[in-house]
């Protein structure tokens, strides 16, 4: 997985040129054109098809929620596990609306939640206490992240071409921030937010807590596998294992929030060239993912103030990739239309 | 038409207290809340339904062509009529791609284009140069003005929802430059650019266009539909009428780029009440775009740099309202999922 190929960027020139014969002034579709190099080159065609899409809902629980660092107890990890499965949760509404697949992902949630439609990977029934010494124990750790890339894979032997990666864990907010703080690196209190509704007393905790967590595993920025088992959490190895395989079989990776960006963080310091595969959905107001999509070099689609997290930004913006692919593959050329060409 | 109800203040109300007992923090997802809030203020329900859409294309030729203000000859509308038509336009892409319905209005381009799919509703084979005085008589404009109001009039009786609303025109984004600077009033510098491709040159020419309309036609800011009939175009026109028919049948106006946008400032000019029923799909780049937006206080949901027109980014974005409306008719609340509410 370290040796994941750039994406091709011989389809990429070939793709541009494309749209630059198309009934349209060059370039005037800004970043819908991009974006279509882009799936053009990482799937490394033209004939971009329909672009099958998933979400990967990677969920699972945290010792950091003993630190009092979430406006919700870590019993709705459990029960958004159930919303997701049962239908009625924003991830569910909105794979549904979109036509996307949803797997959702158990990779150690306190309190097993059993439902066809959930997939067990329980690694252990969520991490330790990571203010006080390792998250996981480094074969934990590996574990989830095996677990994400057998999914991935699969999914890619199933046809999919996009994969949309979203999360949930009480207290993951906070794992998230101490990986960012770990590998950025950056001072605690700049990538501290307040997640799903902390206030401001809360989010002093979080930054304690991080701040904690960093002294009690002395975590060297050059080993991201191992700040991933110290301060991080088992969804985010998970996303990172689906991430690299993802990248592997030439999936398109839609990024979601802040904790998906920690993930995407440690897949990049693992292998540069996977940056090319991912597309950041939005930028949320956590401050820590600002600082994370520009490590990225990422320019996120949407700025909408999302977040909730579950993978709820990246499923909503798949409609958008497909308009872009279909851009690429349906739209006449100049000379086909019989249009008069400006040139430039 | 100068009074149309302002949108449903009680259903907003009740649409943000729905929203907010949803399985989500509060306000977690940002501005997919504001819309959803605002498609159900516009449609007086919260049972938003499939919110069927369509795109209207409106295109008619302009005087101010022989002003050499366009990086395309004249000839192109009439020859991206029939791309409209034979479906290899961006805007035929991306309608197939959202399932939109493409109505394609002939309001009067130079060279009449028949197919069966181009609505002919010709007033004049193109506007005068309104550089040597009025583009169009008060009669030409309100002709093509009650066309728009009809075709919108037809939409909503045939159950559409949602009205997206884009144009073609070349010259067209010099008519609508004429049209800021007249009523926002903003100097003609500032309200031109590059449109589909202009050089520095080519914008200078632009900027000297519209000042000599403004010199021709002395245009009180205070008339709205006397400053379409001098400076404007056709299609703008057509869709003043389009909004203030669709807006009265409580229909969703969703803007495309710069053009539109001065025809949406017409319409809000004369019924301010109308902003409550328009969503800005996106800001380009195009300069007067932002300030003609900031008068009418929307907030673009893209920052694309898109620049084609023919209502393609009004089409991209449609995909998201129907998420947007998802999220508030199918998302399950806390008490019917089981899941932990921290209130607040």
């Amino acid at each position: 997985m370290r040796e994941i190929a750039p994406v091709d960027s011989t389809v990429a020139a070939a793709a541009a040129a494309e749209l630059d014969r198309k009934t349209k002034p060059r370039g005037s579709l800004g970043r819908l054109e991009s974006v279509a190099v882009q799936l053009a080159a990482i799937r490394g065609t033209l004939a971009l098809g329909a672009l099958p899409a998933a979400v990967i809902v990677a969920a699972a629980d945290h010792g950091y929620a003993q630190e009092g660092v979430s406006a919700y107890p870590q019993s709705v990890t459990r029960e958004m596990l159930r919303a997701f499965a049962h239908g009625g949760a924003a991830v569910s509404v909105l794979a549904r609306t979109t036509g996307t697949r949803l797997e959702i992902a158990d990779v150690g949630v306190v309190g097993a939640e059993r439902h066809p439609s959930i997939r067990s990977v329980r690694v252990v029934a969520g991490t330790r206490n990571a203010t006080r010494g390792p998250a996981m124990t480094p074969e934990e750790s590996a574990a989830a992240l095996s677990a994400g890339a057998l999914l991935a894979g699969e999914l890619a032997d199933d046809g999919i071409a996009v994969l949309a990666l979203g999360e949930m864990g009480i207290g993951n907010s906070t794992a998230a921030a101490a990986l960012a703080a770990a590998l950025l690196p950056a001072a605690p209190c700049l990538v501290c937010g307040a997640g799903t509704g902390l206030d401001p007393t809360g989010i002093r905790r979080k930054v304690d807590a991080v701040g904690r967590a960093l002294t009690a595993n002395r975590i060297d920025p050059s080993l991201p596998l191992e700040a991933l088992a110290a301060v991080g959490g088992l969804e985010i190895a998970f996303l990172v294992g689906a991430m690299l395989a993802g990248a592997a079989r030439q999936l398109v990776l839609v990024l979601d929030g802040f904790i998906v960006a920690a993930a995407a963080l440690v897949a990049a310091r693992i292998a540069p060239s996977i940056r090319g595969y991912m597309i950041a959905a939005h930028l949320s107001p956590e401050p820590g993912h600002r600082l994370l999509l520009e490590e990225l070099e990422l320019d996120p689609l949407l700025h909408w103030q999302l977040r909730l997290g579950e993978g709820s930004g990246a499923t909503l913006v798949l409609p958008l990739l497909r308009q872009a692919g279909a851009i690429l593959c349906e739209m006449a050329t100049f000379e086909a239309a019989g249009v008069t060409d400006a040139g430039r």
